[in-house]
């Protein structure tokens, strides 16, 4: 039956599953489940589908399934339904239930607290190991993450940690306060998210404890939710260095006029600045007109220009976004960027004069305008590419928008600069 | 003491603090550690300075060292030392170890293979809880992940998984058989790493088993290794996208000429390409002889032309690397910038006609001129953009290339090609 058939079928799959069926056929599925599977099928489901369910059932089993949910998979699902949902949901969960949500919605958006869930093992460390493993025995069942044991004191401030292996690797009678580590990684609830998951990852932590301002543990994250912020997170770079706004929604879900909306501010920002260089451009209109074949080298040396900077700007800003990069490493990356470019610069000239001296024999002080306007092009490319991020992260802008868009425009206007200045010059114009 | 302070500090804390000091006080530092901790240390130093390490060591603690490490750790610091040392560790490996270590040397680059470990804790059905609690007692001091156990025939064929929060909520006579999920999503060790990364991701796993061909469990990759592995392949990403060669080393520690190397290729092959441009540039040299101000329009509009392809190979390039878009979609995709690009294009078409009508009044036919090339350069980099990355994927290349800098090119060139043409046409040049 089927019954039988989705019983044996992972939560995950059941899910994705249930999100592509018509909705009558989706509300028939959930009811087949059973009680326990309902709720890790329903934590699962995208918010649209949980809606319809909630719609579907009645107030006891609404109830029920959000008494189930760990905290932080409840709250991530109010985020998204519509109010008089949500008023719904918090009607029928337990006062307790309901308080601890409301608390964890206040945690704001990209903190720690807003990724935190509260169903953790909190232990004494009066208790022997036999105690802390019959504690887990008894309270584990609905706990998110059991493996990792926090211990507190009577106020709820953190004392220790002891992981379920060192449980089980140690003698029954071991009292939790010797076999505890007493200097306890943690995240706190007003940090950024990005913190505690380069924390998660440097430690190799399966779970971090979250504290508030005095030290209390109020949750815990989990290494699967950090895993999905990871991805959000890169995303969302992507998205920024493409000059998008970024959307939490994929692709093929977004529908044409949100997908227009995020692209359409940044490129009206990006075409206002190309005009800016079309009037310096304008200005050398003398010199063009005059010699039109100068022209023809003006899309090679902007490309050029605007790839050399974006190569600078990608390193630093993702070194930036991994942790790698501080704002007090700026003369570092300053230094290196000048030597890199002039050696790329070189290079590049060295290319092109050959080329143009081959090309358009005779024409040697042409060839030596654009070899030498390339080699300026790729040295102030890669200088404002490499320090742009890093002036944007010290005045907490998103390092993310000096990115390959922003960084084109601004070396576009400055390579047109040089190259007109030193072809008046080289050239008598 | 120093001793005392670094005992009850984290491995990895230690681990940083030795790569920062002169070779010889890390050597006196590592010699201060306590024997367990002395390898989980060791694991975490970077190559260079394991390598110190096993210059200072006996042969006798080198072979103590590599006994203690997992064997993923082992592999990938024998990649980065040269061959008399990777020889010297060899040698002083119990057979066992060897034989394995230079089984798993052997998995190729990127494969799930090249990222999972030996050390994991296999059951056997028959046994009960208790059996198996008593099993993981005994063995899994130096097992990487116990906390979800694998049950293997004697064939040493994966039959089920079993997590230890199932067996400590389980009576201790429960029969593992009776307990194990039979159903058990695994990895393969041929598969490209990305894969297992999502597969994990998607059923929020700690650690996924890794068999082979015969379905007989050779390892488990361990969420710690996953994350890594994300950080990686979405900066070989975020490298590829800014045109160049991936690199493994952080910006900081790579040098000068190593830098420059990973990315004058591309700047080369994209210059060249410039000058193609250059070239299609040329056959109009009579346009804008005649009408220098064509000229000051085209920033604006390659710029616009390549920001708006970018952003949506950025989204389709993203959405295959997380999984979400896959070649099957070639046809939404299209469909979906064919209509997106035709929404932004119309309203930076318009904007910049009312911006040229009120500067330069009387010019209403190159207002109108740029306003079309600008709406049709718009539709033709968005589809560009949007289906090249697709196309990529499907002939198994990297769809990361088809990235900004790349698809500007190309956008330059279509974009010069409509506006020469649109403008012969309406100016009647
Ligand atoms: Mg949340
Ligand atoms: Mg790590
Ligand atoms: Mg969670
Ligand atoms: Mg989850
Ligand atoms: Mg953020
Ligand atoms: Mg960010
Ligand atoms: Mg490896
Ligand atoms: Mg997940
Ligand atoms: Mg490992
Ligand atoms: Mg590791
Ligand atoms: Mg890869
Ligand atoms: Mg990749
Ligand atoms: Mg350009």
């Amino acid at each position: 039956s089927l019954k039988e058939a989705l019983a044996k079928e992972n939560e995950v799959d059941i899910a994705d599953f249930m999100e592509n069926l018509p909705q009558d056929k989706a509300t028939v599925v959930f009811r087949t489940l059973p009680k326990e599977l309902a709720a890790e099928v329903f934590s699962n489901l995208p918010p649209e589908t949980q809606q319809i369910i909630i719609r579907s059932i009645t107030d006891e089993e609404l109830g029920a399934i959000v008494e189930d949910l760990f905290v932080d998979d409840a709250v991530d699902m109010l985020e998204e339904l519509p109010a008089n949902v949500v008023k719904r949901v918090l009607k029928n969960a337990q006062p307790e239930t309901r308080n601890l949500i409301n608390q964890f919605l206040n945690y704001p958006e990209n903190s720690v607290g807003s990724i935190m869930t509260a169903e953790f093992i909190d232990l004494k460390k009066t208790m022997t190991v036999s105690d802390a493993i019959n504690r887990i025995r008894r309270i584990g069942e609905d706990r998110e993450s059991i493996y990792t044991c926090y211990v507190t004191d009577s106020r709820r401030c953190l004392e220790g940690v002891v992981t379920v292996k060192e449980l089980l690797l140690s003698p029954d009678e071991t009292v939790i306060g010797d076999l505890m580590e007493r200097d306890v990684i943690t995240a706190r609830t007003t940090e950024d998210q990005e913190e505690a998951v380069q924390r998660m990852m440097r430690y190799d932590f399966i779970s971090m404890p979250v504290v508030d301002h005095e030290n209390r543990l109020v949750g815990i994250v989990t290494v699967d939710d950090v895993m999905d912020v990871m991805e959000e997170e890169a995303t969302e770079d992507f998205e920024k260095m493409a000059a998008m706004a970024p959307s939490e929604r994929p692709y093929l879900k977004t529908n044409v006029f949100e997908l227009a909306k995020n692209r359409i501010v940044w490129l009206l920002v990006l075409m206002v600045s190309g005009m800016i260089t079309g009037g310096i451009l304008g200005k050398y209109e003398a010199s063009f007109a005059a010699l039109p074949l100068l022209v023809t080298f003006i899309p090679m040396l902007t490309d050029t220009g605007g790839n050399a900077g974006s190569q600078s700007s990608t390193l630093v800003i993702r070194g930036m976004a991994v942790g790698e990069i501080r704002p007090a490493d700026f003369l570092k990356v300053l230094w290196k960027e000048l030597r890199v470019s002039f050696i790329v610069g070189v290079a590049l000239s060295v290319v092109n004069f050959i080329r143009l001296v081959i090309m358009y024999p005779g024409n040697e002080l042409i060839a030596l305008t654009v070899a030498f306007a390339l080699l300026a092009t790729v040295v102030v490319a890669k200088t404002i590419g490499g320090i742009l991020p890093i002036i944007a992260k010290s005045v907490k802008a998103d390092p993310a928008i000096m990115a390959a868009p922003l960084i084109t425009t601004i070396v576009d206007a400055c390579s047109l600069v040089i190259y007109f200045n030193v072809a008046e010059r080289l050239l008598k114009l």
